[in-house]
This record gives structure tokens, sequence and C-alpha cells, in this order.
């Protein structure tokens, strides 16, 4: 295989030569959507490679999925096929388990738990999976010593569970933050860069495939919700708590606020925030104003972004594309390279007995800088109202922006407080919301320092 | 030490109550400056939450050090101390050498070849040992079947050694480039924020400390070469080659070209690139032109950046502080919670018998676009005899920009360049420098896309 003069074959100048005495590692792969079909195609693609890398070669022997007949790109002549992704956990002669099913019930569940309990490793890309039933999979997992791995269930292609789990593991974190969906940040720059509003935009990342015919899971924040949970979780090392995310998605996102958070500086983005504070982690996915200038401001379009500021290690920042057959297949393989270099990991970076039961906080007790947005009718006294009520909760102003001049019609003004607590701030939303010269739903966006 | 609500000591919501049932990994830092103190301060503060990690607590045992009188901010006393460190390699009870020495050769090469011979693992921040030295130190590790890591040594806190050679371990890499150097990134981002030149800059940081009373190393680029030796062994497995690294500092980089650089829209920054072309790799450290807008070109002060591209992930981009005690000393003890978890991975990826041995490309071969600025004398004919020796050497221009009149006196003139050969660029050069109308050093910056 290696050309007279010692180079590789084709002189591509690849890892070749691998010494593949070892036996492969035979893989099953249940799911052969997109995912599961760039898993398969990247470890043909690259199988010289992945076995140098791995010290052995990968090998999939195994599939499943329900059609049969449809061309995925990928030969699967010569395979095992179950129908039944569940049985693939009594074959004997399967390694590993890469679960691509999605889904956190049904057969993904199943499968899983199954694969668990006959002591085969199993790594998944299936982060609703993680996020609803991780703890209790972990334990699974622990108990019978077998590795569950889930790079690719968050941030696609970029290693973000490796760097918080592994690079980062000798600091105390302190927040983690993220734009985890490619499609809301898509949406978002989108908007901006074309000044439209949400409704248009959502239609054309559609009609481009950026956005599912049912979008609900990606744009109200469900997605970025499950990714959150597992990266608190890794990173304050304790069980996954997808219950106590505060979840908010960005379909009250208008043009007219990111046009104003331009003005004023910000960035509008989806972020998953976790932090910990003193009496415990906050985790929550909202809509949030960030400083043009700050790094995660300028990460646009379908990009995603993980940032971790550490005790020792200060602030890291991992950029690259979240989603797509590519980059998801990049971390699955990634994790199957892990595992036949023996390089294992508990799920949540640490034994359950060992791990932390920092409680959750609730939403009503975050403290945050805040960007109020109101439609007002142009009268005498509206100013007066509106910051007599933010006077009456103890809510201080930093800036305060009015937007043209129409007499007895309805114009916009924007607040934006220092820190306050944010059960103080709804609270004053409500009345404000009341005055009758208020003219529509305020807009209450968080400010981010990031 | 568990509160009674099970929650842990002093409710900080800590990864805690490891079961410490293993015994501790015993470590010896060799060299206590700046990341050797910062090593033992980090194990010491975050101990449980390490533990908790590792599986396993780590414990410092023993150092090495000359100065046994100077307050390094970190107890010593009740550890073996060590006035020769290669004497270390001989403890029987010490499990892991971690050398902060420094230095290719003397005491840091000694300690480390000796702590192999002896079978210990060895954990070091020292690229310089490890560009020089790191092929015939993998041989060496591989021979007796012991880690040798150095996450510490490239980019500081950023995990990018754990990015490169395990998260994005399943991609065939096109390219990796990086902001390698924190101190000349710090002065060409002051440079431009406060149209300063060099020499200036240089002289306030080390005023403050950002830059070493002799700043050669850093300055001319030797540092940063290297970190890209490193890299580029890992992207693309082979042995590491420093010798073939073209290098060039930012000693010529003038307020002008940075100025200029702005208005058409770049920005100048020290890369370190390492490429995979059709005959091999290339690899280089040079000031680049890099677009405003790109990730890296928004890299500023004292923090470092690494791109990789993938050919399933697509680009990641890592970026964090590279340099400093604490990101220093994470880095460190990440390989050290690796090496007590048991997660080992070969020194350049693979074994060395499935390592490449692509030939490296020489820097004449190097195609990519040219800025280049003349001081010419302002007279007719002066930019016809400069095109026409480009024409002449088939270099076709992209943009011309001339600044200013001044008749009879020296002004600048820039042009920029389509792809073409590096070897024939610099025979252009050479010409045009000898034509009587130029009166200074033609400013030849290359223009990467990235």
């Amino acid at each position: 295989m290696s050309a007279p003069d010692g180079r590789s074959g084709a002189g591509r100048g690849e890892l070749t030569r691998p010494r593949p005495v070892a036996r492969p590692l035979a893989v099953a792969i249940a799911g052969l959507g997109t995912v599961g079909a760039g898993v398969a195609k990247l470890l043909r693609d690259n199988a010289e490679l992945i076995a140098a890398r791995a010290g052995r070669p990968i090998a999939v022997t195994a599939v499943s999925s329900r059609d049969r007949t449809r061309d995925r790109g990928v030969p699967v002549a010569g395979l095992r096929w179950y129908e039944d992704a569940v049985a693939i956990a009594a074959d004997p002669a399967i390694d590993v388990v890469v679960e691509t099913i999605g889904g956190s019930e049904g057969p993904a569940r199943a499968l899983v738990e199954a694969a668990i309990a006959a002591g085969k490793p199993v790594v998944t890309a299936n982060k609703a999976l993680l996020a609803v039933h991780g703890a209790a999979l972990a334990e699974q997992a622990e108990a019978r010593g077998v590795t569950l791995a889930f790079e690719a269930a968050v941030a696609g292609g970029i290693p973000a569970i490796k760097a918080l789990r592994e690079g980062l593991a000798a600091n105390r974190i302190s927040r983690v933050a993220g734009i985890l969906n490619g499609t809301c940040n898509y949406i978002l720059t989108t908007m901006r860069e074309r000044g439209l509003q949400f409704a248009e935009v959502l239609a054309d990342a559609q009609r481009l495939g950026y956005a599912e015919a049912d979008p609900a899971f990606d744009i109200d924040g469900v997605d970025a919700a499950h990714k959150l949970a597992i990266l608190a979780a890794l990173a304050f090392g304790r069980p996954v708590d997808l219950g106590a995310v505060h979840i908010e998605g960005i379909r009250e996102v208008s043009a007219l606020d990111i046009e104003l958070a331009e003005e004023l500086g910000y960035r509008i983005k989806l972020l998953g925030i976790a932090k910990r504070e003193e009496s415990g982690i906050s985790t929550r996915v909202h809509p949030c104003m960030v400083p043009k200038a700050a790094a995660i401001g300028r990460v646009e379009g379908v990009f995603n972004a993980v940032v971790a500021e550490g005790d020792f290690v200060g602030r890291v920042m991992l950029e690259g594309r979240g989603a797509g057959a590519g980059p998801t297949a990049s971390a699955v393989v990634a994790d199957l390279i892990d595992l036949a270099r023996g390089r294992l990991t508990p799920v949540w970076g640490a034994a359950t007995d060992a791990l932390s039961h920092a409680p959750s906080l609730p939403m009503e007790k975050h403290v945050g800088a805040y960007y109020l947005r109101l439609m007002v009718l142009d009268r005498p006294g509206v100013i007066a109202d509106v910051t007599g009520v933010l006077r009456d909760h103890a809510i201080s102003l930093e800036s305060m922006l009015q937007r043209g001049r129409a007499p007895g019609e309805a114009v916009p003004i924007v607040l934006t407080t220092h820190d306050c607590v944010e059960g103080r701030m709804r609270e004053a939303l409500a009345r404000i919301e009341a005055l009758p010269t208020v003219v529509e739903k305020p807009a209450l966006i968080r400010i981010e320092g990031l």
C-alpha cells in the first residue's frame, strides 16, 4: 500500500498503514436518516484515517431502518438488517450501538436502554433522550459499566461535550452559554440583515430547508433547552434537569426590536445560559441582547457557538456548524474512536455518587438588565406613568429612547434598565401593560453581558 | 462533608463526594515558575472537583526547583524536593511527571527522556521540546508504552490539542490555522487601535509585562512556529517537522500597512497556517491580511484562536487565552485528569507506524494573493515600471491604490494581486526593489482567505 518513496497511496498524505491486526470494532447504526447515513458515509470515506486514529478499524456491520429500499447514498448490501431496532441489543456480534433514530421515547429509548442492559456501549446524537432521561440512563450505564456517549447531541460538529467534560475539567465553571439552535440563529440573522419580520423569514427558511415544516421544536426554544440542560449538567457536574430550564423562543422577536437593538449596540440572539449563582444553578433559553462587539454576537447564520467560563482558564469559545449530516457524523465517529481507544468518561463527567445536587433556581429569581419596548400613544404624561411604575418597583433606568413623534398616535419608546430581579420586573410589566396609553403587548428582552 | 440537605459543603454546588478510595495519583512538578506554581495552585484550589472528574485524587507529592526559598504563593512544605529535576524520574513513589521547566534542551529534555525511559507518563507545557524533539520522544514513549501529553503546549487554556486529535479525529483535515502568540496579537491589535508603530507598542508591552525583556522568540514568530509544527503534526498525522516551517515575525509590520489594510477591509494578524496541498503539506508563520469580517480577524489582544477545517465537520474555531498561569495550568491538569481516567492517545494521534510521510512543501511553492506596498517617487511612469515587472512575471493585479500626491517626493502605492506562486512573486519583488523610483524596502504581506 505504500508507494516506493514511503508516502501513502495516491500521495494524499493520509494517516495510513494502520496496524489492522486488531479486530474491527463492529458498529450497528439504528436509524438511517440524514445522520445515520452520514455516519455510514464517514466511516466508509475516511476508513483508513479513522483506523489509524482509533488503533483499529471501525466497521458498520448492521443497520436498522424500516424502509429497506430507499437509496441513502451509502451501500447497505451485506449488512445485517434489523426491522426492529431494539433487536440489535441482543446481537452478540455488535460491539457498539449508534442510535440516530431520535426522539425521547419510542424505539430510540427502548434501544438505548436495551443496549445498556446488554452491556453494549451506546453512541447517540439524541439530545431529547439525554435531556429527558439522561439522569436515569447515566445510572443504568454506570451500573452496567458501559459508556453512553453523545458528542453529537450538542452543537453538532463542535467538540463541545469533550471540551467541557475533559478539556476544561480542571475548572470550576461559572457560566456556560451558547447559540445552540442554527435555525433560530439563521432566522434572527436574516431578519437583521434584510429587515424582515419573523414570519417572512421563517417561511423562506422552510422553503430552503433550514427550518422544519413544523418548526415549533426549534423556534420555541425546546431544542436549545435540551442542549442547554445537557451542557449545564456537564458544566456543573450534576444530573441533567430539563424541567428547570426556563424556555422562551423567538416567535415574538420583531424587526423593530432588532433594529432598535442595533441602535443601542446590541444583537439579538437566542441563547441558552447556565450560570452558577450563590444559591444554585440557573438555566434559561430566551432571546438576549448581546453587545455587538462580543464574540458570540458575531456568530451568524446557521453557526453555533458555546462559551464556557472557568476559574482558571477564563473564557473559551467554540464555534462551528451545529447541524447537518457531516458535522453530526463527525461527532458520532469521534465518540466511536474514543471507544475504540478505550477513552472512557462517565456520562456527566463524574460518577453518579460524586455528582452535585446544587438546586435549580427559578426564573423569578433571575437578576439582570432588561430592554423594554412599548408602543404608546404619543400624549403628555405617558413617560411619567411608565417611569412611575418602574420607580414603584425599585427598577432603575439605564437609558430611554423615544422614536419619532406622532401626536395622538402610537410611537415606540425604549427603556433599558440596570440589573433588577425578574420577579419585580414582571410585576412592573403587568402594570405597564395595563396602562391605557400602552397600546400593544410590550416587548421585553433580557440584556446579557457576554 | 455533605450538608444534611444533600448539598455539597458551603453550598457551592461543587462536584463533591468523589469516592476517594482509589490511591491518589502522585504528581511531581519539575519547575516552579509561573506555570508550575499555577499547576500546584489549581490542584490545591479545585482538589475535590478534580478528584470527582478524575475518579481519584490528584496530589502533588514532589517538586523540583533550584530556589527553595522563593515564595510562589503555594505551599511546598511537606513535599519531596529535588534540586536535580532528572532525579524525579527514579522516584518510585511518583506516578506522573509534570515538566514546566521549559526549553528544548537541558534539564527539561533530560527529565522527559529519563521519565519516559523509566516508564513514567509525562505531562508538559513545553512547545519547544515537542517541536524540536517530538518525533523522537513519541517513538520513545511508544516503545515504553507511556503517555506524553502536552495540551498546554499550544494555545494555553484552549483545548486545541484535544479538539484536533480526538474531537475532530474522524475528519480529513485540509487546513489548520491559528493566532498562536498572544504577545504578537496584542502588539498588532494595539498598533491598530492606537495608530502606533511597532517599536512603541513593543516598549509599552514590555513595561506591562505582555512582552519579554528579550522579545525575539515571540515577535520573530519562533514561538508560533513551534506551536504550528505541533498542530500540523496532529492535523495531518505525521511526525512533527519544525524545520519545514517558513517563519516571519512582525517586526516589519508598519502602522501604515495596518491603516491601509483597514481601508482594504483587512486586519493584519500573525498566523500559523498548515495546509494540505496536492503534493504535500505547507507550514508557515507570517503576518497575514485576513478579512475584517472573518472570525479570526476579530480575535484581538492577547487572545489566541485555532481554526480547523475538516471534510465532514466544516470549519471549527476555538478561541481563548493562550498564555498565563491559570489557562496553562488548566490545560496541564486536564492532561492529568485524562491520565487518571486512563484516557490515552498516541502523541501524534496514531501509532508511529500508522503516521503519514507526506512531504513538507517549500515556501517558494506557496500559491496565494499578496499585498504589496511600495514607497515610490511621485513621478510619471513609476506605475508603468512596477506593473510592467509584475506582467513580466505573469502576476495579475486585483487592485491598486495610490495614496496622496506629492510630485517628486515619496508616496505609497498599494497593489493587491490575484493568486500567484511565491517564487515568482519574490523574483518580481527583487526587480521592483531595484527600480530607481522605489525608495524603501517594499512591504509584502500575504492575503489569506479564512
